[in-house]
């Protein structure tokens, strides 16, 4: 394989990190987004956490009502008005309303190495109504002009979109709102401007004609987006039949845009692959993996809250090492690293 | 009732209007977006056309490659391969791939006093490729400051987006591409700036979680949109328990922006309510019907192409009068006018 998985995998698992609340367990520490501050690394964890449950006829669904409180909807596993059989989410049969068995924030990590990581004890960002009600998700991070711009996934009653959230030194937060209305998550932004504008990768999620392809976007102020066109298609092979969707914000290289992209096959396995724009272009696709990168194969991929998912949402580069920061089972954060050249190549 | 439907409805019918090809048939000319330019009154109608066919075997799909060309997908009824029954849409079982029965294009109408109207011979815009193969649908005109915005709903493979072309003597069309990515139509954009801002409705359709209801959103340039938040959901009640969506670009009127939108019920019966917001606040609603402010009950309206369908893309106020053009059961144009006291009284 390109990519070499590190000794120390996984990097940061559930049982490392604190909840949230006394009455909440971590499900999940996974789906990482990445960057260096100052003369560290830092990473926004995604947290997954669901209220400690001793009735095992009843399924929790904790929320936000629109005061911002808490609230957990117990709901009995035998309620023929609700379908309670997939573990992540509640459907009411008759209004097709969703509740959601878990909520995530985001937590912030710190390293100096890249290898080490120490999980804050508190939150960084958490879930504020209407938007997030249902809990924010898959953070990435992107540096521009000195400026840390966090896209995040946006979970509530009104959809799943994208939000944004600035800063510049990880304490100060600004909320910029919703910059994708749903369907949309995976966004990736450019970690400079091209052409004049920002630019960024979106994965709209249509609800009726149209498939789970990756979109380029432009805008002249990262709140208001426009310019928008496909990029890129799930190619329909096995392993990309089902979606494709952002990962990693791209990378500057030599040969152009370095994208570390997800795919996902019929049954829900979730694969990466990578593909390469022209640093003036970045709507065009020059170069694109036929099979995949990294495929879930190590254990703490394969099985976990969600099995067979490798997925990311930050990478870095050191030196000549690409460092791909992973979500491993939607459960744990992994590592696994490539000389940046090998990637390229096969491209 | 509020509104009095006009004596000579329907205004526009397909046996009025030339197909734009010798083998085509008109199927509908409805969901006409109206504008006032210099001394006449223009209007832009949807024609719907399909190829004639005298194969009652097979079902058409006329859609465009991606050159452009027509191209007639011609599908046996018997093919196990396909879905057939929806008289709109086949649909492929295995990949889940759409195909219309017909394509849309824009045709312009004159009229001198909105009653009678004269509509062109030929196309006004046709579909392109990529993001129109299927066709384009639903134009709504906005005069802002001299130019003339026409948005529009583009069908496509890639998904139901909406779209932007302007013009500022309707002969020449400068296309500004997709303004909000799929799934999202019915976009009404304000006819001036607020707070410095250009502003909009629109209306996502989620493809997972959320509901199909209206959102409010903010331009620096008319092309890159942010700033989105929901505006009016459906309230559940049995004329719009199953979706909202604008309808006619928002009005000034003395007691706020007036907006006539729809609403369909479970059984996909489309009305129109009314909706009321602040002038400085074009994102809070002040007044909502609770009823339908217009409901199929004519004949026009209730059979047609789709039956039981009444759905706005534009409005004029003439005096003291709101003149609402409306189509009638996929089929038609109509009009039906209220004094506007009347329908702000009830808000």
């Amino acid at each position: 394989m390109l990519f070499t998985r590190h000794p120390s995998n996984p990097l940061i698992t559930p049982a490392q990190v604190q909840p949230s609340r006394s009455d909440f367990e971590i499900i999940g520490t996974f789906n990482a987004g990445v960057t260096r501050y100052h003369d560290e690394l830092l990473m926004l964890v995604r947290v997954a956490e669901r209220p400690v449950n001793d009735d095992p006829y009843r399924v929790l669904c904790p929320h936000l009502d629109d005061g911002g409180k808490l609230v957990i909807a117990r709901i009995r596993r035998d309620d023929p008005a609700y379908i309670t059989s997939d573990p992540r989410i509640v459907r009411n049969n008759t209004t097709g309303d969703v509740l959601l068995t878990s909520i995530s924030h985001m937590r912030l990590a710190h390293s100096a190495d890249g290898i080490h990581w120490t999980v804050e004890p508190r939150p960084w960002m958490q879930a504020e109504p209407p938007y997030e009600s249902f809990g924010v998700e898959d953070a990435r991070i992107t540096a521009i002009e000195g400026t840390y711009y966090v896209n995040y996934t946006a979970v509530s009653q009104h959809g799943i979109a994208t939000a944004l959230v600035r800063t510049a030194d990880f304490v100060h937060l600004e909320r910029c709102g919703i910059i994708f209305p749903p369907s949309n998550r995976d966004v990736t932004f450019f970690p400079q401007k091209i052409g004049g504008e920002y630019a960024a990768y979106h994965r709209p999620m249509p609800g009726d004609l149209g498939k789970y392809n990756i979109w380029f976007a432009t805008s002249p102020d990262m709140t208001h987006w426009g310019g928008h066109r496909v990029v890129l298609e799930a190619s329909g092979d096995g392993w990309e039949a089902g979606r494709v969707g952002g990962g990693a914000p791209p990378v500057w290289t030599e040969r152009g845009w370095l994208s570390i992209y997800h795919a996902a096959d019929a049954t829900n396995r979730y694969c990466l692959g990578a593909f390469l724009t022209p640093h003036d272009q970045p709507g065009r696709v020059i170069g694109r993996s036929k099979t995949p990168i990294l495929e879930p194969s190590a254990a703490y991929e394969t099985e976990g809250f969600f099995n067979n998912v490798v997925f990311t949402c930050g990478a870095l580069v050191v030196d000549t090492t690409l460092y791909l920061y992973y979500g491993a089972a939607d459960e744990r954060v992994a590592l696994a690293t490539a000389p940046l050249d090998a990637i390229l190549d096969m491209l």
